[in-house]
């Protein structure tokens, strides 16, 4: 008998001890009197931490094993049409939908448990170190119903009886009751064979009849669990505007969803849309990857029109973080592995976790999963209070009471949630998905020879981590989201870069604790180093920026911008940049936790030791190298 | 039609206008008169040539696709107690039979066509750019025959006459043929279940019957191509000595070939080893990994009791020389379907080989396969003369013809080949194994979704590289073999060792070249590197190391000299100092080839771009880190 949760330490620090649970459980409950405060928190808060406790031991005595064996099963196929799926994938998604976990975060008006995302999140993780994969299709199904949810709220088909804090009807109940009920599932439909991070690319169209009914036509690819019912399909309606201009074509994207199927009163069902493959991967066998084509499927178009890429955005920072926590929890099952084998095996007269350069990645791996949890939770909790601040805001009517907040401070509260959430989600997707790989690279060689062997089961890991640098956007495509924003940050606002800039330099100096100072030398070197990209991204356009007073940097900057060019020598070391921010950001998040808890002052002063070289290194890098490369890309 | 040798100008530059064949063919002659020189040499050389040019194509268009085949396949399984084979394995290795590539290195009295071992590498290379796992399982084969030649040679069982520089008769002339014709191969017989790199903890027996007669008892696991006829087997024949000297079991080992079955007159065989099993790997399918054990088989002592250890030491530089070709080859595969794909794949309005980020990961690909076969090249011409000019030395006549050298300087030369091929190998094995593991895994994320899955092929190469630093001893066994020989040279002569030290340092300012500086600058940093690491190994026992005279180290350092203990801080860098002494060694051999062939230089400069930021790094890491951790592994 496991327990993912139980066994967790630095898991359960955040749980019981540093996440702030009245604020998630006041906009969860949409700021109903009380429900947040005294013995009612504490009650609701005990509920997630039994659920947790139950989690854990489904995850450790039932996902585990059963993640093995569809490994060893080797997947789904498809068989006439339609996906087969091993026996234990079947008997294992039986006990989920037993146990009525697809309702674990929908509000209880729709028979949900109206759990907080944050609860999803950490059962993610805890899943995930079970097997990704299975996780990764839990985590799609009870999702969709969640999407359908929140896009209908944005389109404004929910009532919301705001005095009760209910929701009155909702455009999609039915699909909802039927995903929750664990009878149909859905997928995310945005893929196609030419087009993958670049979605001005997309061909699938979506059209009108003249009764005003919407049908969707196109091939999508890599749709994870896309042998499910219910399809959010990305399509374009409209014509792309200039070809010159790469972002043209993302106004002309809509947002539909398509059901695949009719089911008859038989029982049987009437295929709307075909399945074409699934895919034989390198992993990842409990998750289903099919491609798709629809030819004039029945759709029902979701938002308005041309508001397609902006509805996909809308969930796509909840997906960043899945794969977040879900590299989390991977790492967390190499680490754990790596452990106990090297506690076991004997080399030269002690135990290999005895040996230097094994126990050096041991610790590694250690402190790196604890700086990522502290990022990966901080970044959930921005991203949950966003979005649900943002449905207070705007289903509140002008006179409701919000609780502590006015009107006005929860503004402000939802832009800095926003700003914050993200800043970081783009830095947790890429080192966490990168970190899941070098973690099961180490499990896998601790293991010497039997590591490369299936029984032991590293091989498998590394196996399902190698997708995560690819899927929910690559590491490179997360590398230049953070750089773009940053340098943006920069230039439309270069005076408070600037004093944030002399204030790290300051605190590297001057603040008391020592780790302190570190924190504040990684913030500055990665400060130093935006500044420095902007200087050689403007190079050719303003040889003289240094030259130019800082107040006038933004207006000069924008003067004949040509983005695709003038970033060049940014978007090359973007993902340098990017482990650079990221290591600022854990350090930080750290810092804060050693203030609040002296204990983990340990956790940041391993930290630091790994990731002060290496900060100086990414900096030298930059600073060192790339011209001659870029000189030959430039014609 | 392919052809891996003519499509590779990075490869044929070394076999047309880098390689000094004159001295190989000298040696590969036994120094018969005229062979290395003018006409003859000229024509010798053009067979190598054809004969690459030849296995380039078979490598390209028969390997290439059979590699795919056996891969998809799944490779071997063990069916009523022997191994059954994919059919495009078995139809593959016929034609390698047909063509008699078995016989490529083995003298021509033997049947062989005498090539040199490096031809043997370079085809190696070719052969696993075509697959990796075949390419081991081709080179085991033939190599078990060279094997038995050099052993016999060793152990004085072979007769040469001098005079016609030819063979007379050797120990194993039958085994010998059984694998040139094909019709058997070998394996090398050393892992056991509890000892993988400790082979002090080895404990299969050799025991003698009354008459005289051994037999081996024990399992052997991991054997590649253990389903052969022929093993070399390491076997303990001494008790071992006091527990507490971790050395003291290797002395105790001895070395025996060992056949697994007879062949008997009707065909049949009779199993004196049985096949327990046949591993299920994460790839490298092409190559049976077997476990097989023992239990008294008749066996045939090779050399002296005691012996083992050095007899497998004998060959394996050239295992782990041939882990570096294979590697190299794997590279290439990886670097090659990477930049095709990269320029085909359109995104954002151009193909992606022209995005920053990947056309520098293309650049680094590029640049660092070609640093490897740098060292790789100059590694195997050490081996190979170091190999030849011994058996040259312990065979011929005290006043026999050795050409144009005298005694005297045939040994130096001797020497000088063995102190850098020991010097060289691990920083290959070392480097050219982890850069297979990283260029298979850009290979991958360049493709995006697809190189996760199966039909691409970028996956296959991820799985068959990553057994790469785990074999023929791990990264880390390469790095503390590397760390240990350049530690205890300077302890030995550490005049030697701080002039050396002063030269990097003044060429690194004086050298008029600038890349001759930046070498310069990678060898100094590498050498400070060491002086740190011998400081702090010390620092315990000799505190005032600093200001003993550097004449008396020697003396003061091994004084109570514990190594496991002592050199506990050097292990714990043992990679870093090994990555910085194989780039400081690669930079070494491309300014050597620079100053030779002035096209050349460029390929230097763009290796030291990366380089020299990477060993400052790794410089900084080994200065800053360590202590903490140790401090928590020493009780």
């Amino acid at each position: 008998m496991g327990n993912f949760y139980k066994d967790n330490d630095d898991l359960r620090f955040y749980v019981d001890r540093y996440i702030d649970w009245a604020p998630i459980v006041e906009v969860t409950e949409l700021g109903k009197a009380g429900a947040h405060q005294g013995e009612r928190l504490r009650e609701t808060v005990e509920t997630y931490r039994d659920m947790l406790d139950m989690l854990g031991t489904f995850a450790a005595d039932e996902m585990a094993p059963a993640g093995v064996q569809i490994d060893r099963a080797g997947g789904h196929t498809l068989q006439g049409g339609e996906v087969r799926s091993p026996k234990a994938f079947d008997a294992l998604f039986a006990e989920i939908k037993a146990l009525e976990l697809h309702r674990m975060c929908l509000p209880t008006e729709l028979g949900g448990m109206n759990c907080p995302l944050l609860l999803y999140f950490l059962t993610g993780e805890m899943f995930a170190r079970a097997d990704v994969s299975t996780m990764a299709h839990f985590s799609f199904h009870g999702g969709m119903a969640m999407a359908m949810l929140v896009f209908s709220i944005r389109e404004g088909t929910t009532e919301i009886d705001f005095d009760k804090r209910e929701i009155v009807k909702t455009r999609f109940a039915a699909e909802i009751e039927e995903i929750a009920s664990g009878s149909a599932w859905g997928a995310m439909d945005i893929t196609e064979p030419d087009a993958g991070s670049d979605m001005a690319a997309l061909r699938s169209v979506g059209e009108q009849d003249a009764d005003g009914n919407w049908f969707v036509t196109g091939q999508k690819i890599f749709i994870t669990s896309g042998h499910g019912k219910y399809h959010f399909v990305i399509a374009r309606t409209e014509k792309p505007g200039a070809e010159d201009d790469p972002f043209a074509g993302l106004g002309g994207l809509s947002f539909f969803l398509v059901p695949a199927w009719e089911d008859l009163p038989d029982g049987s069902r009437r295929r709307l849309a075909t399945l074409d493959r699934v895919e034989h991967k390198l992993g990842h066998h409990g998750s289903v990857t099919a491609s798709i084509t629809f030819d004039r499927t029945p759709a029902h178009l979701v938002g308005q029109r041309g508001e397609g890429f902006k509805y996909m955005l809308l969930l796509m920072n909840n997906a960043r973080l899945g794969v977040g926590f879900e590299s989390i929890g991977l790492c967390e099952a190499a680490y754990r592995m790596a452990k106990a084998y090297a506690a076991e095996r004997p080399s030269m007269g002690k135990t290999i976790d005895k040996h230097e350069m094994i126990a050096d990645a041991l610790d590694q791996m250690d402190v790196e999963i604890r700086g990522l949890r502290a990022l990966a939770v901080q970044s959930a909790v921005h991203e949950e209070m966003s979005q649900k601040l943002q449905l207070l805001l705007d289903n509140a009517p002008a006179d409701a009471d919000l609780g502590e907040r006015d009107r006005k401070a929860t503004e402000r509260e939802l832009a800095m949630h926003k700003r914050r959430a993200r800043a970081m989600t783009p830095l947790l997707k890429y080192l966490a998905a990168e970190t899941a790989v070098a973690h099961a690279r180490m499990a896998m060689q601790i293991h010497g020879g039997n590591g490369y062997m299936t029984e032991y089961g590293a091989e498998k890991l590394l196996r399902d981590a190698l997708v995560m640098p690819i899927y929910e956007g690559t590491s490179q495509i997360q590398s230049l989201m953070a750089m773009k924003d940053n340098l943006m940050a920069v230039m439309k606002d270069p005076q408070r870069f600037l004093r944030r800039l002399a204030a790290a330099r300051w605190r590297s100096l001057s603040a008391r604790d020592p780790l302190a100072r570190g924190v504040a030398r990684l913030e500055h070197a990665s400060l130093s180093t935006i500044q420095l990209l902007i200087r050689r991204t403007a190079a050719d356009k303003l040889r003289s920026l240094g030259e130019v007073p800082v107040s006038a940097w933004s207006e000069r900057f924008f003067k004949d911008w040509n983005p695709k060019k003038d970033f060049a020598f940014a978007m090359l070391h973007a993902e340098r940049l990017t482990r650079m921010l990221a290591d600022a950001a854990i350090a930080e998040l750290l810092l804060e936790q050693a203030e609040r808890f002296p204990e983990r002052a340990e956790i940041l002063a391993r930290f630091l030791e790994r990731a002060e070289p290496r900060s100086r290194h990414l900096a030298d890098v930059i600073a060192s190298s790339g011209g001659r490369l870029l000189a030959q890309l430039t014609p």
